[in-house]
């Protein structure tokens, strides 16, 4: 699942595209160090996250190589897929995998939109799923850091150290009514469940608003989605996050009681199911103040978006992350961005990271 | 494309299945009787909807036959395709083409949602795309007279006649944004069409109701459709209908009013684009009364669903239409329903209403 791999020591490129080895002494003894990211990206979206994070990774491992920097523990470059969820509905599927927290038999059964199994799939892709499970290498990961493009404004400086990721749900609105024509049903005689979700809709962007948090309906199936049929079911996924798991929750709250009311008014019913809810991250201050000393103090954030280093943080895994500034705040869209020369001090801060916590 | 086919004089079953020919003297002197409907039905629609005119016509026939009726002029049946337009976009596909109204080259460039066009589709069902094209039978077509179930609650005999099909618009309502990322991007910096299309549907019921009209959205398409990513694109189709064209219209300026109101509010757009709009049909007084006087004063309303009855009355052709009672007023759904001796009572009608023309 997950790119990282068992390192073949004495080999300095690891025998594998997606592991790198510096040897170093003693690696029973201490514990590794292992960077990266995700190279999926959500449907339509940008360059930069999270392959930013994989290529910074061999670009501060190259660096360090060519300054002839000898580490104490071995150094692993780890590349996770579907880290967003995109295909299989589960964000973080990869680093769940690999961090052992999902269960190899539970990803395997997951299906996408056609309804093709995560286990067909790597069969059709001629890869065996018996590979799928924890990573060897978990048990030698001393430290976890991934580089990551910044998905908002929240950074000035070109570099940044996060202090926590937001907690984060996401929660399918099954809306069902009546199907019926659209030209000979009185307005008052129908059960349309759009009209249920629109105003759902709506309501979840309001109390976002006052609650300081997010919201959003950003993916719907309409039944029968036909022109001239009042839909029979609309299924819309709510993504909700906020910064502490008390507002979240008291927003799902009010978002799901405006459904229900007018669900009422429309004769439909409403169904919420959460689908995958993530507590709050808090990336150890320890490790992270290390960081900021490192890098002379950079500023410290947190964020509202998903990442592979909040499941190795939850796994127990002592974890930072580094954040690149992105000038315009846009992410998942292809208009994502960050200017060469502030990833170019992404690199080099993570080479300093990997140097101070290797040496 | 229809199933109304030239019929071979002589031969009482006429060589076709979708048309039958009882012989009658001089038919190149008088022109025949054409009756049928369409044998296609939304994507999840009912049974009724318009298999019963099919049915009911072949049955009426084989009553007159039963009887030893012999007509004066040709009678046909037709059973038209993709009446709904759910594969094409086109109402009334088959109609249209049989009554010369829809060139062949126009109709075989359709395309459905997969970009297939029709002629592919054609070719692919080992049909010869040649083949379509005016009916030969249209010449002969004096009178079309189309049997319906009834899609709303307006009837409460189990036989009525039509007097109008309201006019009928189906438009593209393309609300353009902004993706960005569901966590990070601030409620306030968004573009999100979702907001926009979202209060447009809630408009659209308001205004419709204001009007004595219908408005229905129940087509959506959402780009990339993401649970985590702010929407770039949400396309959605708007159905609308009313007794008389000045409602339509007036209806459709509120509801783009509102839709560019709220566009503005999003700092999004919103693109309407007219797919289809149908005019009022008014079928001929002359001939309705000559049929509720055949049925005893069966009761006479308009209906707000569009008919390919209405396509040949366009098209020149003397037409009319009967309705069967629907106790629900639900079509366009699985549930769709007509009683039994309703539907029988609606053979008998149209039986004696063919005997009529053609006697």
């Amino acid at each position: 699942m997950a790119g990282s791999a068992e390192p073949s020591s004495g080999s300095p490129d690891g025998g594998s595209r997606s592991a790198l080895y510096l040897p170093g002494g003693e690696p029973a003894a201490r514990r590794g160090v292992v960077t990266g990211s995700h190279l999926d990206s959500v449907i339509d979206g940008g360059a930069f996250d999270g392959p930013l994070g994989v290529v910074s990774a061999l670009a501060a491992v190259d660096r360090l190589r060519a300054e002839g920097f000898v580490p104490r523990v071995p150094i692993g470059v780890g590349a996770f897929v579907e880290e967003e969820g995109s295909r299989f509905g589960m964000p973080c599927l990869g680093s769940r995998v690999a961090a052992g927290v999902l269960p190899a038999e539970k990803a395997l059964a997951l299906t996408d939109r056609q309804g093709v199994s995560l286990r067909r799939a790597l069969e059709d892709d001629g890869t065996d799923p018996a590979g799928v499970g924890p990573s060897p290498l978990l048990a030698k990961m001393g430290t976890f850091v991934e580089l990551h493009v910044e998905q908002g404004r929240g950074l000035t400086a070109p570099v940044g150290v996060a202090s926590s990721i937001w907690p984060h749900g996401r929660y399918r609105f099954t809306f069902t009514g009546e199907a019926n024509h659209a030209g000979t049903t009185l307005m008052e005689d129908r059960h349309d469940p759009m009209l249920t979700y629109a105003m759902t809709a709506l309501a979840a962007n309001k109390q976002a608003r006052l609650a300081g948090a997010r919201a959003t309906f950003g993916r719907l199936s309409v039944e029968p989605n036909g022109t001239n049929a009042v839909p029979s079911t609309v299924t819309a996924w709510l993504d909700a996050r906020a910064a502490d798991t008390a507002t979240l929750e008291s927003l799902l709250a009010a978002i799901t009681r405006q459904a229900v009311e007018r669900a009422e008014r429309d004769g439909t019913t409403v169904v919420v199911t959460p689908e995958s809810v993530s507590p709050i991250v808090d990336f150890p201050a320890g490790l992270r103040d290390r960081i900021v000393g490192v890098l002379d103090g950079a500023p410290v954030l947190p964020t509202g978006a998903g990442h592979d280093a909040g499941v190795f943080s939850a796994a127990g895994v002592p974890t930072a992350m580094l954040f690149v500034r992105n000038p315009t705040g846009i992410s998942h869209s292809p208009a994502e961005f960050a200017e060469e020369d502030d990833c170019l001090a992404g690199v080099e801060a993570l080479a300093a990271v990997l140097k101070d916590l290797a040496k």
